[in-house]
């Protein structure tokens, strides 16, 4: 395999070389700027062997660079040939000093947002945009584009018809003083047509562009074989289809057209004459669920909820002494979703992880890597489905067997409170994720600790996993919360080499019932937690009752779906969190 | 008076009639971009008889508008002509509809930074800069400059020879590739040479310029009356004395040179040739406080503390029978001040609020509001005094007589909550305090209540009282607090028509002991806090813990000050905060 990888890169030299370039850049990323690239698009996997979800690589005639961010960089060291390419820290920090003056360095337009683009033009080389990315001329064996029909997104789960969402975007439009605006996110499409796809990963999105006019229409550029008769029919008169080839010509053709710099790849504003930067208008509208949305995301966190806790359960009372893994604990949670009412699939790769693997944040288990579970040890499952009515996103932490140690309970404990901080929390109409992301780190923060990911990331409706604008993070975004966004709140605690903590439920931001102005969080997500994992004396009355509260909550909406056993078990925990006296 | 603004603005129209120009806009500003403007630069306040700290000026043929913020609206209504100005909000928001294309409109480039600059440019209009300001040529009887010699802030007050700032100012130069930076903050020039000036009402600061050269000299531009000969000597040979008319020419002669946008005057940035935007390097080492300029914080504040101390007891003690009112309580504070070591005057305008006056957040008493003192009413002290060897900023609000309503205790406890609960954060280096603001806010808005000015703000070591970058606000601002930083935390609550509260303290930022990488805040100001405000059971066993130390301490450094009937009563205050339970 190494001799492929050293073989394919001098192949590809020569092939710079002869077209006059001193270098071409390989960003982790397909021409729709999808989170999970396909192992078509995947030029960096090809090239170095490595298997993460964030690379870059750099090749230049001598040398050549993959570069990651800190969360990759061991399990670089490990997949990827030294001797062929040198690991540095993430590109847009770390690519600057091997960008010489004077070298002619390549790249394919479509790989590239405008906002990476204008990164890369600050150093001094000439960039050279290739109209055929010089990787693919070389790619033997390359797998294939990966293909699926549409599907119609019904108003029963969508709440709203797309021609009633095109004339609000369309009215948008006018106000601004925009003819149209190129559509370049995926989601944002499907969203604004009521259409769902399956060409990315677990995420029913289809590879598409659409351009939105100030009529409402919408001119939809995409493999016209995913389209049947039955979908042309309910896209309607006002959607017109193109081969996806014709984009560039049409194009050209438009006026006044705006575009999103962190979704356009440039190869798509490079084409357009008078074209104005702003924010993709389905940003807002798709964040904000309405009703129908926002119901069918309490219905299916019920399902989901079932399913996880009768994995808690069976984890709970498993012996483990009979070789049970972290692989065959995924496909045991799977079995429980596995015909839970809309359920399409998993949302994401499971993160299955026992013992030291639960503190690396992205565990995914592989052959070599996969261990049993242990009684004692730390167990962190971070899982979530698609159903035709929602997107879930759960994590639970429990410990194995049932006896913590006074560290891990403390451990716990802070993360737990900060999670119920930030649940509880009221806040004006106006405040952003990043004002309130302290809540959850401030126990943590009181004995030195910290985590290094963000709090909470929006979440689709069938959709992505990861949405935009609405966040919850230290670093400071300006994207006010708004009624109908749905986000998570999974605060954590990584201790290396030994254990991992997180607890992850979905919310969904509300009017705050009685208070003018104000907005407050409803829980989406029913599943016990760990109680063993609980040092019950540094909680306040107020975390004992809302603990209490919510388990209640997790008996009442999942009793029906429940074995009896199961059912005494959450019943028990009810108990367990009966607040005594405060702390 | 009224007829003088008519026969001002007709003066002013033909003179720009005669000029060419459709309109002339009027910051409320100095040529040195400090916060307090003097009546000889309140152009403002000449054309318009406004007297508060926000306006600005648009004349125009026909029309005149008058903009302030909303803190502001209903005095300019009272102060106004109407028949003269429209009144509008904040310029920066509610110009642009009066910027109509083609119209030329004048400007003095002295009185706007490149900030404000760019935000006009964006409208339609020409813009011609004046060289003379037409208001000046019309102004009679205009007040004098405020002329005050330059003084020594010796090296026992200021921690560090100015030798030794201007070196490590030099080396960051160099590192930045620049031969010289305009330095066009008085507070940075003061900070910078070790010197003083009185040119600021109630602040220690100079009007100057400055040119720091990578070599580590100066040029400094002052009205060369201002520097005696033993300043001369003190500042040495590295430092260049000019007439401040000498600067435009010698500007022209650098280059290379950076500046700051946030306080350069675009009259200066004009000049520049081959001019870089980037940060005062003052900023920083003035803002992070060295050895001596934090134990001279700790010092000033004690001898403060005992100043106002005294004050609450004199008030907690005051039949409120006799008509003392707002006015005499301001120089009853000032009396108590005075004589204190090291003192100077007062750091700004004291706001002595009572009953509904309190919640006006920036209230000053004037002949025609100044109110007596009641029982039942609120009080609020709002002050603070310059000292060789530091500035203080504090807020106490007390009630009168001693009974509060549930209500009053309610909202001030909420209060004093968010207070404890920054004044008690342990945070991580990287920590802007945009993310600490929620803390302070957490208590009222679980009752739907907020207030409308930032958290804190930056102090300076006997300069300004508000500086930056540092500062506690919603607004998502990028600026890590850091070791020596010092900060107000000062929430407040304010129910129009009855009363506000306010509750501040200063607060020096230091490295968490025990904590690697993280910082926490070490209390600066001392003095009571009124238990009679309190409603005890909203206290957490903690917070009733931080009270009692806090009163402690206050008890332990102010004693050797207090009367025998003082100490007492804060020894009482001890016993009032014992805690007795959790609640």
């Amino acid at each position: 395999l190494k001799g492929n990888h050293r073989r394919n890169l001098e192949v590809l030299r020569e092939r710079l070389a002869s077209s006059g370039l001193d270098g071409f850049i390989v960003p982790m990323s397909d021409p729709f700027q999808n989170e999970v690239v396909s192992p078509h698009f995947n030029r960096v996997q090809f090239l170095t062997h490595f298997t993460g979800s964030s690379g870059f690589v750099l090749v230049l005639s001598q040398t050549a660079i993959f570069f990651t961010d800190g969360r990759y960089t061991t399990q670089a060291r490990e997949e990827v040939d030294q001797t062929l390419f040198e690991i540095r820290g993430h590109w847009v920090q770390a690519i600057h000093p091997f960008l010489k003056e004077g070298l002619r360095i390549g790249f394919d337009p479509w790989t590239l947002t405008v906002t990476h683009r204008d990164h890369l033009k600050m150093s001094p080389v000439s960039w050279i945009s290739c109209v055929e990315n010089p990787v693919d001329q070389i790619w033997q064996n390359r797998p294939p584009q990966p293909w699926a029909p549409l599907k119609i997104q019904g108003e029963e789960f969508a709440g709203e018809s797309s021609s009633s969402k095109r004339q609000k975007i369309a009215q948008e439009l006018k106000a601004q003083g925009l003819d149209a605006f190129v559509l370049t996110a995926g989601d944002s499409l499907a969203w604004l047509l009521n259409i769902r796809g399956g060409d990315v990963d677990r995420t029913p999105i289809p590879f598409c562009y659409g351009v939105i006019h100030q009529t409402g229409c919408v001119d939809f550029f995409i493999d016209p074989k995913k389209v049947s008769f039955a979908v042309r029919d309910f896209l309607g008169a006002d959607i017109t289809l193109h081969p996806l080839e014709n984009l560039e010509s049409f194009l050209k053709t438009l006026k006044r057209v705006g575009f999103d710099v962190r979704t356009a790849p440039f190869a798509i504003v490079d084409v357009l004459k008078e074209s104005v930067s702003g924010k993709d208008p389905c940003l807002l509208p798709r964040a904000c669920k309405n009703a129908v949305e926002q119901e069918g995301a309490r219905q299916c966190h019920i399902v989901d909820g079932m399913a996880l806790t009768k994995f808690l359960y069976f984890l709970q009372h498993h012996p483990y002494d009979d070789g049970f893994d972290e692989a065959q604990a995924v496909l045991k949670l799977q079995s429980f979703r596995t015909g839970g009412k809309h359920y399409q699939g998993d949302s994401f790769e499971t993160i299955s992880a026992t013992g030291p693997h639960s503190a690396w944040c992205h565990y995914h288990t592989k052959p070599h890597t996969n261990r049993s579970l242990k009684k004692g040890e730390m167990y962190l499952v971070d899982s979530g489905g698609q159903y035709l009515n929602g997107t879930t996103d759960v994590t639970r932490t429990i410990i194995l067997g049932g006896k913590a140690t006074p560290q891990q309970k403390n451990h716990y404990t802070r993360v737990l409170k900060g999670y119920i901080a930030l649940a509880t929390i009221k806040f004006p109409k106006g405040t952003s994720g990043s004002h309130l992301d302290i809540l959850v780190r401030q126990y943590l923060w009181e004995e030195g600790l910290d985590f290094c990911h963000a709090t909470g990331h929006g979440v689709g409706s069938y959709l992505s996993v990861h949405e935009g604008p609405q966040c919850i993070t230290p670093r400071l975004v300006e994207a006010p919360l708004m009624p109908g966004m749905i986000l998570s709140n999974e605060p954590g605690y990584y201790l290396e080499g030994a254990y991992g903590i997180r607890s992850e439920n979905l919310m969904l931001v509300q009017e705050c019932k009685g208070l003018k102005g104000f907005l407050e969080f409803e829980t989406l997500t029913w599943a016990p937690f760990d109680p063993n994992l609980i040092d019950f004396d540094q909680l306040s009355l107020k975390e004992k009752q809302w603990l209490k509260a919510y388990h209640a909550d997790v008996l009442r909406l999942l009793s029906p779906s429940l074995s009896e056993k199961e059912r005494e078990w959450v019943e028990g925990l009810i108990d367990v969190f009966t607040p005594l006296k405060p702390s």
